[in-house]
């Protein structure tokens, strides 16, 4: 490791002198990994399962803000949201390769911290690094991230096999995520009037950390095993929960109801959302970047989630002509509208 | 397929919308491939072999020059860069993922274009296109592509099993992609000075073609799989020769001695090489982008290729203390330099 007394640019190491530096703390766990970093292509052994793919690109400017992004954080997420994915799949993930585009206001420290958050994500999710590309960019940060994982053919999970009363669940609780992010422009905006003016984030850690520092919901998938579930159709929530249900409801060929009284969500996400003039039920349904996972079970399978603590089951499936709507906590039934979240709309 | 008679601006399609026109002409061929585009993550069948993965980050300004690439040909050889990584652990490459990061300078149009030319190398070496990511971005092209690829275990090559007195082979010639680049080069710098002059770039097909829409070596692949030879170890030349040389030498522990006089140089690069004041050998040695395959063979299997009309035995390992040497034209042993290629060092 470098000492972090200064800033060393990353063109006095080059590329092959950053590689080393940053992969030399890497440890390959997975038996399913035969060579990680240093070919010209990683091997792996998929020979027990299906091998699961998934690939994001993460762009500064558009995903992310480095006035309020720290980098660790920054590249721990950018692993976990590749995860859920594959969690997503009903699947572990066991490899990633993680791909950098740096311009130069980044320094070598600078990207050794980023790399600190990818590690720090790896062992906590037991996933080995096996490759990536490491380039010069004319501006910003660029990264792109693939995750690999594995599960067995009759176990994967995928969007399409909602069946009309399925019961439609979700892990955790939604909408922190995207106060989080609230709370983070606001205090952006208070900056840039008057720099002098420091950021005020106390008191606000479960709603920042859902936004910077998110986790893939791996143990869902280990707790459905242990109870013996498989889920008919499943997805994670990075939209906002309306636009996923459509997705599954789409793809599954069904309908849903969804109930906004089922709803969870957190105690500060309602009082927050409250202080910010918001409707915690949109938070909820239109928010975003909460990366819970959203799936629907056998009615025969209540029995075995109804106490579940992290688990609520907050709908049903119906036939596909009754649409997607959303009960109201006073009775009312109204289709459930997705904005989700489209780069290319948000552009200005 | 939209019809090309204006510019449809992605925003007014969205995300959703630009996948679904982009996704639509795919096809998938292998029997690898039981999921690709359209849910969390791809599924893929590699219970028969071992599974290759590389992964390649390609940047507007740093990889190439809007000013002179066709977004066709860019496609094409975005994919083909990686599906030569997989080709230099001597596999069968199978699978791609394709991520974009486009500007608003970019019309739905202009991502088309693109988009054909990755079908088409797609097509080319029947690999199914099976995901991607596409998102809008602050500025310029962003592209990334993951290439996956299969092979038995004991067919794998890697950089390491170079054996003092191994024969060394290139495939194809070298130095005609550095030419191609140069005369872009000029042609540009012609352009800026007066743009009424056009760009004259006839008569140099082979070299543009090198530069512009590199191939993949998978056809070599083919034949030494056909000749049973399994060689000791493999790169793809994308730095130079020389470079690459470096690399094998190491990750092998072996030196090696090539010769000036057996390095495949098309006639095209000697005689343009002369109109651009360079030496041929040096095109060759330090060019890169040649995508051509760098590997050793025993010995023992020199008969099988010594007439082979693509594979030129450029020199032979030696024993570690030895180095790396060039013995030139005129006799004399120097050690061979590679310079590489590093896009930090480059920046301006």
């Amino acid at each position: 490791m470098l000492e972090n007394t200064g800033r060393t640019e990353i063109k006095d190491l080059g590329e092959v002198g950053l590689i080393d530096l940053l992969t030399q703390h890497i440890k390959l766990n997975h038996l399913t990994t035969m060579k990680g970093v240093g070919d010209d292509a990683a091997v792996l052994d998929y020979t027990k399962g299906k091998t699961l793919v998934s690939t994001d690109l993460l762009l500064e400017g558009i995903h992310f803000d480095m006035m309020y992004t720290p980098l660790k954080h920054l590249g721990y997420k950018a692993v976990t949201v590749n995860l859920s994915d594959i969690a997503a799949m009903n699947a572990t993930p066991t490899q990633i390769t993680v791909s950098l585009g740096l311009s130069n206001r980044f320094s070598v420290e600078a990207v050794e911290e980023f790399y600190q958050g990818v590690l720090m994500a790896c062992k906590k999710y037991n996933i080995d690094l096996i490759g990536g590309d490491t380039t010069s960019s004319v501006n910003g940060l660029v990264i792109s991230v693939t995750a690999m994982g594995i599960q067995d053919q009759k176990k994967i999970v995928y969007r399409s096999g909602m069946k009309d009363k399925d019961l439609i669940c979700v892990s955790g609780d939604l909408g922190a995520a995207y106060l989080g992010l609230q709370i983070l422009e606001r205090e952006k905006q208070i900056f840039l009037e008057n720099s002098k003016i420091q950021p005020d984030l106390g008191g606000n850690d479960y709603l920042l950390e859902r936004i910077l520092k998110p986790e893939a919901r791996v143990d869902v998938v280990s707790q459905l095993e242990g109870l013996k579930i498989i889920p008919t159709s499943m997805i994670d929530i990075s939209d906002g929960l309306a636009s996923e249900v459509q997705h599954l409801c789409k793809e599954s060929k069904v309908g849903a109801v969804i109930y906004e009284e089922k709803l969870p969500i957190d105690h500060t996400v309602i009082s927050k959302a409250m202080e910010f003039n918001l409707d915690p039920t949109i938070c909820a349904i239109n928010g975003g970047e909460d990366y819970e996972l959203l799936f629907s079970i056998p009615q025969a399978d209540y029995k075995k989630i109804e106490s579940h603590p992290d688990i609520t089951v907050i709908g049903y499936a119906t036939d596909a002509s009754e649409g997607v709507n959303l009960v109201t906590k006073g009775g009312n039934s109204h289709p459930l509208k997705g904005i989700g979240w489209d780069s290319f709309k948000n552009e200005n």
